[in-house]
């Protein structure tokens, strides 16, 4: 492990407990029922122990949006041909896609990130290089990238949120863009949770019958050929992961050691988060899962991590679509903290006891 | 049935087919894999169903909370003195209520309505006055209301919705308040649903185990001695409802006729929504259910209307509260549809076949 990243881990402290209990008390004077607002009492405890106070809202939102490409795409393993992560990463820069609409709708940045998408990309104000390689190797023939491109991938996630809050950056969301990235995200669900390849494999984008069949044997050989070691998550992310994936694992710790809430998209962020979290178990506690995605695989992972998603749409188009939805609602759940008026505050009778 | 709700159940029209299929092909032509923004994409092909067309946003947007009493609190169902219902309606028109931050955060307009708040409240630019009776009487001991005043809370919601059609309104939510009000809605849906007292009683703010019997023990009771008749929803509401409920389900028709989307809470919204589609089965394509609240009875009167919930934050506020959030949802769907690329302006290929 490399200075910068054992760095990072280290600065990846627990909640602060008496922000939560103040914020806690605060949720009870409110006039309103105790615990009437849910789930969102829970993420404005959870929010206050990541800021460390109560706080009104969050100006500077930034969904960061990861490419980049799997040498797997040709076991066939995707509907779709492996120029369509280069053509919507230009999607992305001209405002087109979804993730697009949705940042604009919550007001948040959307930070494109080139991490290793097969084929050049030209110079764009919005586009971020971070270009690792083009594309994975294709890891049912061996593994899928080296162990130093592994952690590369991993640092350069650390650099791009960190830049980020150079900026200003209150809230973060994690997106993902790359043909492919579900089977990667399947074999590391696999390796890390120990579930059947059966269970954690899913339909991508739409994958009929006979393919998803033909999907889930590929990614059993991925597995025994390259025998991650489920205790190792580097070496996970090296044999069957992706370059967006360890991006993405590399937002997740960088925005923990800098108190910034991060709240995961669906499938892929959420391998992601597996791998961030084997690095970092205190992650968890900065973790925000927005919502179950349609991909079979999620569940499992999302009850490996511990995190209840906040919604559930039947969305699965990832590129942090399902990333800004969960922001709203956090945010929603900050300001009714902040905003409301007390019990005293509007001279309401508190209930009988 | 008076003259003014006939003719407005007359103009509940179906939805506009043709426009539903222009928004599913146009949803087929984004940017995305078919299907991949789950109930995103259903929401964008009802609402063009409903406005005809295609839109791009909903400009106008207002929660319309309706608030009154009822004569059951005094025996003995609710945690909240009855005082808490015009005390809160105080908290509405200055801002701090929980509706006022989630409608401030949406961009909505909130219509605070007195249908028959038991006590006086003053003159208040933002306070429309509806006022039929100082609560409903007890219905442990008689009918809520004569059916003349059922007739005119279900008016009274309609003059107000047009009211607010006037000024201009792309899409409503209903919100209530009214301490003892989760009685009169488990009465409302035992009676429609034909379900038992126990499967529909919750325990409203907070009731511990002993009372939420006896509550259940108060709801028997109601409906034992007013034999409300299910086929005549004007006399359900009349017998065991309440003025607040009336006035929603007034609104949901009203909102209905002039093609307006309408996003409905939880359990007292859905008790008027039971009413209001009883008498009016066409309505239940204008309707959208914003959440699953955590009242127990909510998900049977769900399953009723064949609505499913946008969300489950496990919220049990009422005032509108979960209806500003679902409407947030519902115009995120209504804008991927309006804004996102098409394969061919973007240069994106389509999947292989």
């Amino acid at each position: 492990m490399s200075d910068s990243l054992s760095q990072i881990l280290k600065e990846i402290k627990p909640l602060d407990r008496k922000a939560m209990e103040a914020a806690r008390v605060r949720q009870d004077e409110l006039t309103k029922p105790g615990g009437s607002l849910g789930r969102l009492e829970e993420l404005s405890v959870q929010i206050a122990g990541i800021k460390g106070k109560i706080i009104s809202g969050f100006d500077r939102k930034a969904i960061i949006t990861m490419a980049a490409d799997h040498g797997v795409v040709t076991e066939g393993v995707s509907l779709y041909p492996q120029e369509v992560t280069r053509q919507m990463v230009f999607n992305f820069l001209n405002g087109g896609a979804g993730i697009n609409v949705l940042a604009r709708f919550i007001g948040a940045r959307v930070v494109v990130v080139d991490m290793g998408v097969a084929g050049d990309l030209p110079a764009h104000p919005n586009l971020i290089s971070k270009k690792i390689a083009l594309g994975t190797k294709n890891m049912a023939k061996q593994a899928a990238m080296p162990p130093d491109e592994a952690l590369r991938a991993i640092e350069a996630g650390i650099e791009i949120v960190e830049g980020e809050v150079a900026k200003g950056l209150d809230i973060v969301g994690t997106g993902d863009m790359g043909i492919g990235n579900t089977t990667a995200s399947s074999a590391i669900c696999a390796a890390i949770t120990g579930e059947s390849v059966e269970k954690v494999t899913g339909r991508g984008v739409g994958l009929p019958n006979e393919q998803l069949a033909h999907k889930a044997q590929i990614i059993q050989k991925v597995l025994e050929l390259n025998k991650p070691n489920p205790r190792d998550p580097i070496d996970v992310l090296a044999r069957v992961g992706g370059f967006e994936i360890g991006g993405l694992a590399g937002v997740m710790l960088g925005a923990a050691a800098h108190r910034v809430p991060v709240v995961i998209d669906g499938f892929i962020s959420g391998a992601a988060a597996l791998i961030a979290t084997e690095l970092s178990p205190g992650l968890k506690d900065y973790l925000i899962a927005a919502h179950l995605s349609a991909e079979s695989g999620h569940k499992v992972l999302l009850q490996y991590l511990g995190l209840t998603p906040l919604l559930n749409l039947g969305m699965r188009l990832g590129e942090g679509t399902g990333a800004a939805l969960g922001m709203a609602i956090v945010e929603v759940a900050v300001r009714t903290l902040a905003e409301m008026a007390t019990f005293s505050e509007a001279g309401v009778t508190k209930e009988k006891h």
